[in-house]
């Protein structure tokens, strides 16, 4: 009898840096999907259970960290602090995710490979 | 005058899971490098800064997780505590490291297509 095969997988993470450090990974993207999608950093901050300063903060290191904002915010007023994504924080959400599906296609031929 | 074009760059880290959880990685790697260097659990710990019985559990969850023991040691004893690298301990450092250039020639690659 055979001993059953050890099943490995190739797993990881991966994220876009610019000179001065972290620009864009999983938690940022998934903030700037929620804005565009609540149209609010106030809603988007409390579905993904973070403080609004918190998310203000990684919202402030990524329009910093990039030539143009990736969000643009209005405070009070009529409507109340809305939140848009830019086409540069567009193109940015597209980038990482193709990034990431090419990265998941990598794992997924490596983890065939380890197994071979 | 043109804008500075925003140098991107992708990033990322990489791991081995089994059924069981995590398996191999960066840390794990080292650590068995510096035992094989060294040939002792105790001085391994020691060059990388971290407590004997840690060391003692990554080993102990490699081996458990895998069929065969990656790291074998001897307790004690005339040499006092030797610990070798078997050669499913060396495959798996070589399988890890394969894995690990893969990635990286993956992120050269993908660094130039961000900045493309």
């Amino acid at each position: 009898m055979t001993k059953k095969k050890l099943l490995l997988k190739a797993n990881g993470r991966i994220w876009i840096d610019v000179q001065d450090g972290a620009f864009l990974g999983y938690g940022r993207i998934d903030l700037l999907e929620k804005i565009k999608e609540l149209g609010s950093i106030r809603q988007a901050a409390l579905e993904m259970k973070m403080s609004y300063q918190q998310a203000w903060q990684l919202i402030d290191e990524m329009n910093n960290k990039s030539k143009e904002p990736l969000v643009i915010s209005s405070r009070g007023g009529k409507g109340g602090g809305k939140a848009i994504i830019t086409d540069v924080g567009e193109k940015a959400i597209l980038q990482f995710k193709e990034f990431n599906k090419a990265f998941q296609i990598f794992l997924t031929s490596y983890t065939k490979n380890l197994n071979s």
